[in-house]
């Protein structure tokens, strides 16, 4: 019945959750994957922005440049984690004999999983949901929430197993 | 993987497609599906409530009693056609090696569902999204976003098929 499905990876203990629920799926149904790490602010791991000012002296520009570099090794970690992961899930799921790619994106996780859906024509997505409440959900909104409301598709949420 | 799958099903044709996706999940998960049907004011085929003000006269007692007997008669049609709906797809889903049960509930559908999956243990719930609008969604909300904000388990919402 489904055909395409876009599944929204992270490496929590929910997203590998996520990862094995699609994988099922997808054997199931005969299906293709699509999988997305989203390299999100929201995100724990996200390497904190530097907002430097230029300096009208030049007495600091060693250390300006150290803290750059420093910035930038923390930024290709972060990324090169998490393609690590996807070639590791891809793997994983191309030996199951379901026929696998991965992208990753960088900005807001929900409209990069819904642009991306709508572009590979995807019939079914499946992502996590973590479950905000009270004023984080009313505030913050969440990845789940703005999938349900915006994807063009079926969209299967992974609640946190409590086993 | 998913044992208990709570159905939303209606009348109509994507409550058809929630049932069929929901009962291939519970052949290939070999699950227990329960089907809920939900008399929901919000439904079109609710009949309207009748506003009466009792008589100072008795004159029109008998008309007044008409009109209650055609509104209770309205009603029964309704809550019948649910019922024939869930006793039929009951048993559809018994022939094909899937133990059903069904209910049926009186009011708030997303809370009816979050209500019974709680009570009845369900770890997957399957139901359609109408994809209300822009204002329509905001002041009206809808099921799907209600349950998904609720659910206690996972929560797989059916789209339109737009073939």
């Amino acid at each position: 019945m489904y055909k395409k499905i876009l599944v929204a990876v992270d490496d929590s203990e929910l997203g590998e959750q996520v990862f094995q629920t699609a994988l099922d799926l997808a054997q199931h149904y005969q299906a293709r994957m699509m999988l997305i790490h989203v390299l999100s602010p929201t995100h724990e791991s996200y390497p904190d922005p530097i907002f430097t000012t230029p300096l009208a002296s030049g007495v600091y520009v060693g250390l300006h440049e150290e803290v750059m570099r420093a910035y930038a090794e923390q930024w290709e970690n972060f990324e090169q984690k998490g393609l690590d992961m996807l070639r590791n899930l891809t793997q994983i799921a191309t030996e199951k004999g379901v026929p696998t790619e991965f992208t990753q994106a960088l900005g807001d996780a929900g409209r990069a999983i819904c642009d991306l859906a709508k572009d590979w024509e995807s019939d079914l997505i499946v992502l996590g949901r973590r479950g905000l409440k009270g004023l984080s959900e009313f505030f913050l909104g969440s990845v789940s929430n703005y999938v349900l409301h915006n994807a063009h598709c079926c969209v299967l949420t992974v609640q946190r197993r409590r086993d």
